[in-house]
């Protein structure tokens, strides 16, 4: 936790903040810090800046917050994954919430368990867990969006063009003649498969939507591992922040 | 399982195979292969090609098998990491060896947990097994070499300059002035510090020996997440076979 995350309820002034449960024990047992310490915080969806701790008891922690810097500057990309299964979802959505991707659409395909789609994990306040540790490792604020579709067909159909206009759109496929290109300067949108990668069926709805098929060579990678190998060498990664 | 890695003593004759046990079972259970199906299969560092299942009880698999193509070729750089936590390390090593890394440095670090150095993980044939997963994800043949280094001065003094030498040497450091370079076309050394990073006095070691401090930008990433992300910035990575 490089930076602790503030949600609005845990104002109680305006520049006062009251912690409790995981960030307070983190604060102390990690981050070993006491009374009169300053630490890294930012507010959910708003501005970063430091808290000095200015009381704490068995139970609460209390800081005095001052918040003056804009978050980093959101990852260019927008990112369609066929959803994989839970354990590694939840490394995942940590992996690209630090990586600062703030749309990401957990779709469908053929190679997709149907079990999954039934994973406690895709709760809202669950999966919002993950991308939380994700903001507060890269020290960011912004939550990223998480839409959930179950149905490939209509979602290619009906959302897709909307969602890719404006962006230049591939898909990662293993054999495909295209080598992944280096540092795209403008948006994308990028779809990655399942383990075993999209049907051909998927493949060519994709293509119809000007998805762009490229692959990183003869290796055959995990997902977990080609997600952020994609995303850093897609997009500029090291963007400044927003102001 | 992508490949089926083949060692030294599955072979039975020439061209034929016996396996046994976990990868037996992988077969069965998860490429739900039968008697007369082909699969892609490699010997450990050799060539790779197909195996046909030619007999099949409760406990063996028979395969009589062809090798004559190259595995893909190695990635060129040397990756020099302080010791993860050793749940951690499983998963880097295998992402690591998938993206075909041949050289591995662990290295000791101030922020490296002592405790970390007595994990069984780090026996051989242990180390061997995450690197096993890699190679057969990734369809290659060429075991990556481990080198333990508990001891941070003696290692940066006395080996490291050979290691280096003839490469371009990088230090993954949050903060550091310069960006990271993306597609360098030479040889790569790279060193990846704990979470939380490098030390001062480590970061200047390094530098004696002419690494150059890179960063991502603002965002702290998890080791985990830094190293497929570096590995895919810094080199070509779509390096084609050997032959």
């Amino acid at each position: 936790m490089n930076l602790i995350l503030l949600h609005e309820n845990d104002f109680i002034g305006q520049e006062r903040v009251k912690l409790l449960g995981r960030r307070r024990e983190h604060i102390l047992s990690i981050q070993r810090a006491a009374v009169g310490d300053t630490l890294r915080v930012g507010k959910l969806d708003g501005l970063i800046g430091t808290g000095k701790i200015v009381s704490l008891d068995d139970q609460e922690l209390e800081m005095e917050v001052q918040l003056e810097q804009q978050p980093p500057g959101p990852l260019p990309l927008t990112l369609l994954l066929a959803l994989p299964r839970p354990k590694m979802l939840k490394r995942i959505l940590q992996s690209v919430s630090s990586l600062g991707v703030k749309q990401i659409y957990l779709i469908n395909s053929y190679r997709v368990d149907k079990s999954f789609w039934g994973s406690p994990l895709l709760q809202p306040e669950k999966l919002n867990e993950q991308l939380f540790l994700g903001l507060e490792q890269a020290r960011d604020t912004v939550l990223p969006h998480i839409h959930l579709r179950p149905r490939f067909k209509p979602f290619i159909e009906d959302e897709l063009p909307e969602i890719a206009k404006d962006t230049v759109a591939y898909v990662a496929h293993p054999g495909a003649e295209t080598a992944c290109p280096q540092g795209i300067s403008q948006a994308v949108t990028l779809a990655i498969g399942p383990e075993g990668g999209f049907i051909p069926y998927e493949v060519e709805k994709l293509k119809s939507c000007d998805f762009i098929p490229i692959s990183l060579g003869e290796r055959i990678l995990r997902v977990e591992t080609v997600v952020p190998v994609l995303l850093s060498r897609l997009t500029p990664l090291t963007e400044k922040s927003t102001e």
